[in-house]
């Protein structure tokens, strides 16, 4: 059975797939001023979910939640040199409040730093207040020239981790923890992302930072989207700052410090990493909807799609009933398709008599009659084999469309064919990596030859990830 | 044993007590941008708290989370004539951005409805898609001229519960049950206040409203602090942004809003209604520390009080383990007590030969020594026992400090001397509303006699109570 196409198909056009899915799934609209975004319901509750098992992980890694103001004085902006130059070209000022021009104006913060190391300057004493360990949700304001819903926008929601340690080990370890246990485990554990953990080249570097940690996924048309970052920011803005703390022999040392954050724009690389043609398909542990119990027609249905409801949620299975049979069944079927729900149970009159029910599963595909009786019990295991799919797709996807190559001209033709390419950083260098930008295409991270994240851009046999990148 | 106060006694300066409590018990600083606060972790502890105990019965009302963008455009604000009357001297105006002066200034949100309201135009067409309801977590700004920390800041942190319905009737329940079933309930049940609900007088109205229903508390001092408001919109903003739907019968209708509040000013009203010399005083059921448990010193104590902790959090009791047995004593205990923790377990050598522990009562005060092995068992019933008693003071402190009176001179006497009049709205009236207005007195709500929320403002026998507030 043909049916027209509900989405532009991937292989025409990406991003305008990407879009289509973006209003049809009803995640966000575009907002009035230039850049933000409406998040809609559905879209929305993607990222409480995201919300709640980062913050679980956060909390686990001892840090506590805490919130800075959003004006920020634009002179704390101008203490730490290399960040404001990073920052300055996207910042939105305030210049009136209140009715009259201010004396100073403020900038809407696009990102922390600075307010919160006056606050640590004046918090931290001595080395028992050490290691500080915090985290804040908030929006955020980065003026945006060319948006694009959840990847781009002029603001955009996020938590940012700051944190001041006593030594240069202590912050450097924990700036790794962060970037393993708390977003590589959320994001493949949950979005079922196959990520890669590396650290940016100087170019790349978060502004203000000594080292930039980050974690890289491979989207549907072969691009890269960077995640998340983890920055040990050494003692840059604790000197900007002058955040000092009383050693255990009586020194006055100057902190070493992190931060670290990720965004909405994961919902943007959760579309753009297992939607197809139909739609989204949300990993099952992400999912805020994991199953939809369908009434097609006819009070009886209606009854036995509640009473199965109720059964489920009991089973402790995130579900949505639709028995809103007074709506098309084939409407509401390619809706719940297209919003990526994993598993749709639908019940008819038919399925009354015989006690069964359809269970269509978006992410392997396909429909196949079952037992209404045992979903309880056989719903948590499909689940989990939907989330483990959606990842081993993710890995098979980086793995096919990833090439060893040992030229700049074969990196280059690698990215811009839509895939990444693996490069001996020696072959590469600062000077390869100004002329792939030339061609749009980037150094997403540094890898060990094992895999693993490498201490030091030059340590032996470092390896360049390069691709085009969102 | 006499000590000397950590904070300045109410009974001598109240407002310089609350600001003493906030600094010492490190909820919050002021930022420095005027009129803005930093939340420190363990005053963002208690609004993490109310937040979940909302959210769920937010929820459960039927209403999704969703984002609408922080910055408007200022023509938005202009299109209900109240509204932007309300708040154009509040307002804080960006006019640069991405360095450049924007062509239309956009002012930051100092609440929702107008740009929500031009979302609504797009999302509802028919009668099936309403009710809709809505609700976001946000920021919101207005620039305040006397700012106190959580009571009045130019930034703070709130949720807004928007909703578009088919009939009066049906917007008007809606506002009834947010009012009731969400905030009464939370503020009564989980914060331990006995908060009064009643209508707003047209004078104290929400700028575009054509009801404001509010819940009023007693503060220590006798003066009121409003909690929340649930406010029907009538059809004001429908009108200003065309919210049409096609009803049933095929005709084409305004919808009828509602839009409702509560914020960060709710940890003042905690901190203002259960706190006391030593300190806050937190319910449990809001507690984000329900127990803590010291180790008085050596380290014994401190696997002893690690091996507690862990049963107590078994016994799903929010328990928070103090170890620091470098830091002295005394100093612990006094801080937990100004943070007003509602039970604290304090183990020393001497607990560990006897199997004791010492049970230190924030709420209803006093120590004395128990069992360590029974309180798993036995905290959980303590902690209700608290819960209620905090309550209970509540409502006699609103009780004994209410004065039935006749005379607007009464009136206004009850209030200035630190309490609460109640007088028949007929006595009173506008007039009578604006006179008061001269002492700094005003109508906090009118109720029916029967103390039900009265339909409208001259309904017979309605009263009106007086106050001084925050």
């Amino acid at each position: 059975m043909a049916k027209a196409p509900v989405l532009t198909p991937q292989a025409d056009d990406f991003p305008r797939w990407y879009q289509d899915l973006i209003n049809k799934a009803e995640l966000a609209d575009n907002g009035p001023v230039r850049g933000t975004m409406v998040i809609r319901p559905y879209g929305y509750g993607l990222w409480e979910r995201m919300q709640r098992e980062l913050d679980d992980r956060i909390k686990e890694a001892g840090a506590a939640n805490a919130y800075f103001p959003l004006f920020i004085p634009q002179s704390y902006l101008t203490r730490e040199a290399e960040h404001v130059e990073g920052f300055a070209p996207e910042l939105a000022v305030v210049t009136h409040g209140g009715g009259k021009e201010l004396e100073e104006p403020v900038v809407v913060r696009p990102t922390s730093e600075t307010i919160i190391n006056e606050y640590f300057s004046k918090w931290v004493q001595s080395y028992r207040d050490l290691p500080l360990l915090i985290n804040q949700w908030a929006n955020v304001v980065r003026w945006e020239m060319r948006p694009r819903v959840f990847l781009r926008t002029s603001e955009f929601l996020w938590q940012e981790g700051h944190t001041a340690h006593a030594t240069y080990e202590d912050a450097r370890e924990y700036a790794a923890r962060i970037h393993r246990e708390v977003y590589a485990d959320f994001m493949v554990n949950v979005l079922g992302i196959d990520v890669v953990l590396g650290r940016k080249t100087a170019k790349e570097r978060f502004a203000g930072a000594i080292n930039t940690l980050t974690l890289e996924g491979m989207m549907g048309d072969g691009k890269a989207l960077q995640l998340g970052t983890s920055h040990e920011l050494g003692q840059n803005f604790a000197k900007a700052f002058n955040t000092q703390y009383l050693s255990a022999d009586g020194g006055r040392e100057l902190v070493w410090q992190t931060s670290w954050g990720v965004s909405t724009r994961m919902v943007g690389g959760l579309i753009m990493s297992h939607g197809d043609d139909s739609g989204l398909r949300v990993p099952p542990r992400l999912a805020p909807v994991q199953a939809v119990v369908l009434a097609i027609k006819g009070e009886e249905s209606v009854a036995a799609v509640r009473a199965l409801g109720d059964k489920l949620k009991a089973a402790g299975i995130r579900v949505q009933v639709d028995d809103r049979v007074d709506v098309p069944f084939g409407r509401r079927a390619v809706d719940w398709e297209l919003k990526g729900v994993p598993v749709r149970i639908e019940i008819g009159p038919r399925d009354l008599e015989n006690g069964t029910a359809m269970l269509a599963r978006r992410i392997p595909g396909g429909k196949e009659p079952v037992r209404a009786e045992t979903l309880p019990e056989t719903l948590p295991a499909i689940l989990e084999e939907d989330q483990a799919l959606l990842l081993q797709q993710s890995r098979e996807r980086r793995e096919s469309r990833t090439t060893e190559v040992t030229t700049l001209d074969e990196a280059a033709q690698a990215a811009t064919a839509g895939g990444w390419a693996r490069i001996p950083w020696a072959k590469l260098g600062p000077e390869g990596e100004a002329k792939l930008a030339e061609q749009a295409v980037s150094v997403r991270c540094l890898i060990a030859e094992d895999g693993s994240v490498p201490d030091a851009d030059d340590a032996p046999g470092t390896v360049a990830i390069v691709a085009r990148s969102y």
